[in-house]
C-alpha cells in the first residue's frame, strides 16, 4: 500500500515534468474487471448500430430473458458508447479494418430451467467470447454467463473517429469469487427505487453479483411490512414518502435478476433496531439508570419469547418476499450496556444459566438461527456473532467487517472452518482526499488466510456503502467508480494487480460507467471524459 | 476544535442513548447564514403562493433587475419551499395564525445608477426586513442588500401541514466581511456552463458574493480567447466540447451579475502554466538536463520580452471580457528546478543582477503587475508572491492558501500593511470520513490577527474546489453543504459560533438547497429531507 501512495504522491507533485492534459490516458476498449484470460489483436472491425445484430438460434432457452439482455446491450452499444465521442485524434486508420462487425452470434450450451430463473449462489458466469474473421460468438453454458459475456462484449467497442470499432478478441472468463456484493443502507437515509436501481446498472458494469440491502437500521425502519406495516408506518422517517412498498421490493429484484444479481436482504438484529422499537417498545429492552427504566431502549430484548414470536413471523414473511436463499441476519455492534442495566435480564440469565452477556447473545442468535432453519433459510452474520462464540451451523457465512484485524480475524474464521465474506478494506464511507480507489484495489482476501483448504472457505466479499454521510444526491458519486476496484480483485486473477495498467483501466471505465448514466467521480486526478 | 469532534463522536457512538429518526433535527425558517440581529415572534402568517405578491414602488429604481430577482424569489417561495412538504406531525395551529402575508413591500432607499449595474468589492449589502401585522417590508440603500433580504425571506418561509408559514420577524443585516468568496478550478476538469449557473444560484443562498474562477492551469485551458484562439484549440481538454467561449463567459458574468455576485478570474502565472504551452511552448522555460534541453518544459520563461508581449495582450484582452476592478493573477507553487537548470536563464539573472530565484520571481510579476497597472486592474496574488518578497503596491490582495501556518501567513501579511483574504481552512479538496462542515465552522481569520488595524485589512475570505477530483457529476455534492460552514463565517457576527445552533440550521439549509435542486450532501449523519 505505501508504494502505491508513493506512485500517485509521485504524479501529481508539483514537479517541472507536468504535462498538459490528462494525468492518466484512458485505455480504449479494456475490459473492467479484467477477463481471466484475453488474446486482443490489432486487428479491428467496424461496427454499426443501424446494421448490427445479436443472433441466437430459435429454440435457444429463456428467450424472454435474454431478449431484454440483448435489448439492453444493444441500446448501450448504440448510443452510450457513441455520446460524448469527439476524439482529437485517432490512432486507427479506419480503411485498414477488417470490415463491418454486423452480427455476434449468442450461444448457449446449457439449459435455461425457466423464465423466471433466479440467480443463486454458485451459479456458473463462465463464458467465451471470440470476436474475428471467422466468427463472432459469445458462448455460455448459463444465462449468467450470457449476461457476463455481453458485458464484456460491450466494454470491448470503443469510438474512433465518430465510428464504433472492436479489436479481433477471443476472451475465456470466470470469477475468481462466487460471491461479488455490495451492500447499501437504505435505513441512515432513504434512497428512492430509482437510485437503487441506477445502483444494479452499475454492479452488472462491475460483474458485481449480490445486491447486499441494508433494510433497516437504528434510525429508520422503511420496509413496509404485510404483516406489520406499523413498523414503516411509524418506523420510517416519513410513512409514505421514504417506504419501500411489496412492489417496490419485487421491483427491485426484478430488476435485479434480470442482471444476474442476487438480493440478500438484511434485517439487522438484535442491535440496530431503535426504529422497530418506535411501533413496538415491547421488542426492545429498557434501560435502566438505577433501580428506575430511564426510558431509554437498548438492543431487542432476549428474555422475551414474544420477542421470537414476532421474530418468527417477520422473517416468514421476508423469506418469502426475498426469493434468494441467503438472508443476513445482522449481529453486530450488540451494546451490552443496557442489557446490563435491566434487572429482568439479570435475572433471566440467573435462571437460565447464563454466564456472561456474549452467552446472551449466544442465546438470542441462536433462537433466530433455529426460526431460519426453520423457514428453511441460509444465513449470513457479521463477524462478531464468531467471535462471540455463537453456535453456528455450518452453512453460516461469517461477514468480516472491522477494518482493524480484519486480515487475522478472516484467518481465524477460516481456520474454523467458517464459510467468510470480507469487506473490512472495502468500506467506502472511509474518505481519503484525492483519488483513494488504490486503497480498495490493494486488497485481496486469499492471501489473508494460511491454508488452501481456508481459501476455499472464502466466498468473496463485499463493498460496503453505509449511509450515515451519503443521499440520494451523492450516493452513485460516493460508491463509483471506488467500489469498482474490490470488483476486479473479486472477479479477475489473483496476478492482476499492476496499478498502473489499473488506473488507465480504471480512467476509461469511470468515464464509460459516466457515458451509461452513472454518475462516477473521476479517479485519477486532473482529466476528462470524451 | 477537538471539543466540536468530540461532540459530534458522542453523538454518533454507539450507546443505549441512540434514538430513532434523524441525528439532528432540523430548524424551521431559520437563516443561513445567520442575521446579524434578529427578533422572531411565535406568531405566525400564512402565505398562499397564488394570492402573494412582492410590492414596489413604480419609481424603484433598476425595475428590470428587480423584476428578474423578484420572480425568481416567487418561484422559489412558491415551489421550492412547497416541494416535498409531508410533515409527520405540525407543530402549529393553523387557526391561531395571524392571517394570511399577502404581499411583502419592497423598497429601494438608494438610488440604482443602471440597468447594467454590476456588483463591486465594498458594495453595501446591507438591507432590513420587517413582518409583522403592522408592515411587511424589506428595505435597503441598494438593489444589492435587497437580494440579500430576498434570500432571506424566501429562507423565512417553512410549510406546515401542506401549508406554506412564517413568523413575524424583524431583522438588520450585513456582511461581516466584504469579500465572501467561492473557487471554482476549471481546470483539472471541465464544469459545463449549466454547474456553473447552479453554482451562483447556491452561492445566493449562501450570501457568497465572489465567483473566483480558476480558469486556467496545467492541465488544460478551456478559455476561448479571441486574441489566441489557439490556446484552447490546442491546450483545452476539446477544443469544442471542453471550452468557454465568449458568449459562455459572458452568461456566467451576466447570471452573476444578476445575482449580486463578482466573477473574478484567475490566469495563473508564472506556474500552472503547462496548458499554455501546447500552443506557445516559447512562452515557458525550456527545462535542462545537464547540457541539454530534455524537452520538459517549466514555468514561463521570464526573461524574454515576448512573453510579456504576449501576457499584456492577453490579459488587455481579458480585463475587458471581466468587468471586475479584480483580477487574480496567480503566482503559486513557482517550480524553481526548471528554471535552475536553464542555462539561459542562468546568464539572464547575471546580467540583470537577480541574486536569487525569487528575485527571478519578483521580476517576473513586477512586469505582470505593470502590465495590470497600465490596464487600471486591481490584483490578487497567492500568499508566496508576498512571502517570496515581491514589491506589491499597496491595493494589491494577497490570498492566504496554505494549510500549515495560515494564520501566521495571515498575521505577517497584515503585519505589513497588506489586504488579506483567507482560504488555508477552506479547501473543500482535504476530505474526511464521516460529516466535516464542522471543521470549516471552526475557522475565523478575523482572530488571527494581532490588531484591530490588521483586522481592517483582512476583506474576508474564499472556499477553494480544486477540480483534480471533482467533475461535473460530483462538484456539486463536494461543495456543498461544506461551503455553507465558510460562508456564515464570512457573513454572520463573530460570536456566531456554536456548533449545536449551527448543526440544526445547516440540517434544514442543506435540505432546503436540495429542494431548491443544489444536490447538497448530508452534513450530520443519519437524517431525511421531507
Amino acid at each position: 500500500m505505501f508504494k502505491i501512495v508513493v506512485v500517485l504522491v509521485a504524479i501529481f507533485s508539483c514537479s517541472s515534468a507536468i504535462n498538459p492534459g490528462p494525468v492518466v490516458h484512458a485505455t480504449k476498449g479494456e475490459v473492467w474487471p479484467k477477463p481471466q484470460q484475453q488474446e486482443k489483436s490489432q486487428d479491428f472491425f467496424v461496427i454499426r448500430p443501424h446494421t448490427f445484430s445479436f443472433k441466437a438460434p430459435d429454440n435457444i432457452g429463456c428467450p424472454n430473458f435474454l431478449n431484454d439482455a440483448l435489448t439492453r446491450y444493444w441500446t448501450i452499444i448504440a448510443t452510450a458508447t457513441l455520446k460524448k465521442s469527439w476524439t482529437k485524434q485517432s490512432l486507427l486508420d479506419l480503411d485498414s479494418s477488417l470490415g463491418n462487425l454486423d452480427s455476434l452470434t449468442i450461444e448457449l450450451t446449457g439449459e435455461c430451467a425457466s423464465e423466471e430463473i433466479l440467480p443463486a449462489f454458485g451459479d456458473d458466469e463462465n463464458y467465451s467470447l471470440t470476436v474475428s474473421a471467422e466468427e463472432s460468438l459469445l458462448s455460455a453454458a448459463t444465462i449468467w454467463g450470457v449476461l457476463r459475456g455481453l458485458e464484456t462484449f460491450s466494454q470491448l467497442i470503443y469510438t474512433e473517429q465518430d465510428v464504433l470499432v472492436i479489436n479481433a478478441t477471443s476472451i475465456t472468463d470466470f470469477p475468481t469469487h462466487p460471491y461479488r456484493g455490495l451492500l447499501l443502507d437504505t435505513s441512515r437515509h432513504f434512497e428512492p427505487v430509482s437510485i437503487i436501481f441506477k445502483t444494479l446498472d452499475a454492479m452488472a458494469y462491475n460483474k458485481l453479483n449480490v445486491f447486499h440491502w441494508h433494510l433497516t437500521d437504528d434510525h429508520s425502519f422503511p420496509y413496509k411490512s404485510r404483516a406489520f406495516p406499523e413498523l414503516s408506518d411509524e418506523g420510517a422517517y416519513h410513512p409514505v414518502a421514504t417506504v419501500y412498498e411489496q412492489s417496490d421490493v419485487k421491483r427491485v429484484i426484478e430488476y435485479a435478476r434480470l442482471r444476474g444479481i442476487r438480493v440478500v436482504p438484511e434485517f439487522d438484529t438484535p442491535g440496530h433496531t431503535r426504529s422497530w422499537g418506535v411501533s413496538h417498545p415491547e421488542l426492545l429492552t429498557s434501560c435502566y439508570t438505577g433501580d428506575e427504566a430511564n426510558g431509554q431502549l437498548g438492543p431487542m430484548d432476549p428474555s422475551k419469547n414474544t420477542t421470537y414470536e414476532f421474530i418468527s413471523q417477520l422473517f416468514a414473511e421476508v423469506t418469502d418476499v426475498f426469493p434468494d436463499s441467503y438472508f443476513h441476519i445482522g449481529g453486530d455492534e450488540v451494546d451490552f450496556e443496557c442489557w446490563k442495566s435491566n434487572p429482568d435480564l439479570t435475572a433471566f440469565m440467573a435462571a437460565n444459566d447464563l454466564a456472561s452477556y456474549e452467552k446472551l447473545e449466544n442465546y438470542f442468535i441462536q433462537h433466530v438461527v433455529d426460526i431460519l432453519d426453520g423457514l428453511g433459510s441460509n444465513y449470513l452474520v457479521w463477524e462478531e456473532v464468531f467471535v462471540n462464540g455463537v453456535d453456528l451451523p455450518e452453512s453460516t457465512v461469517v461477514h468480516v467487517w472491522k477494518f482493524n484485524g480484519g486480515p487475522a480475524t478472516l484467518n481465524q474464521v477460516t481456520k474454523a472452518g467458517k464459510y467468510a465474506l470480507y469487506s473490512s478494506c472495502w468500506y467506502l464511507s472511509n474518505l481519503h482526499s484525492g483519488g483513494d480507489w488504490n486503497l480498495f484495489y490493494d486488497c485481496y482476501p486469499l492471501e489473508y488466510v494460511d491454508t488452501d483448504e481456508q481459501r476455499q472457505l472464502i466466498l468473496g466479499g463485499e463493498v460496503c456503502m453505509w449511509g450515515e454521510y451519503v443521499n440520494e444526491h451523492s450516493v452513485m458519486q460516493r460508491v463509483w467508480p471506488r467500489a469498482s476496484a474490490a470488483a476486479e480483485r473479486l472477479w479477475s486473477a489473483a496476478n492482476v494487480k499492476d496499478m498502473t495498467d489499473a488506473q488507465r483501466r480504471i480512467e476509461e471505465h469511470a468515464c464509460r460507467m459516466n457515458r451509461r448514466g452513472i454518475e462516477a467521480q473521476p479517479p485519477n486526478g486532473p482529466g476528462v471524459c470524451l
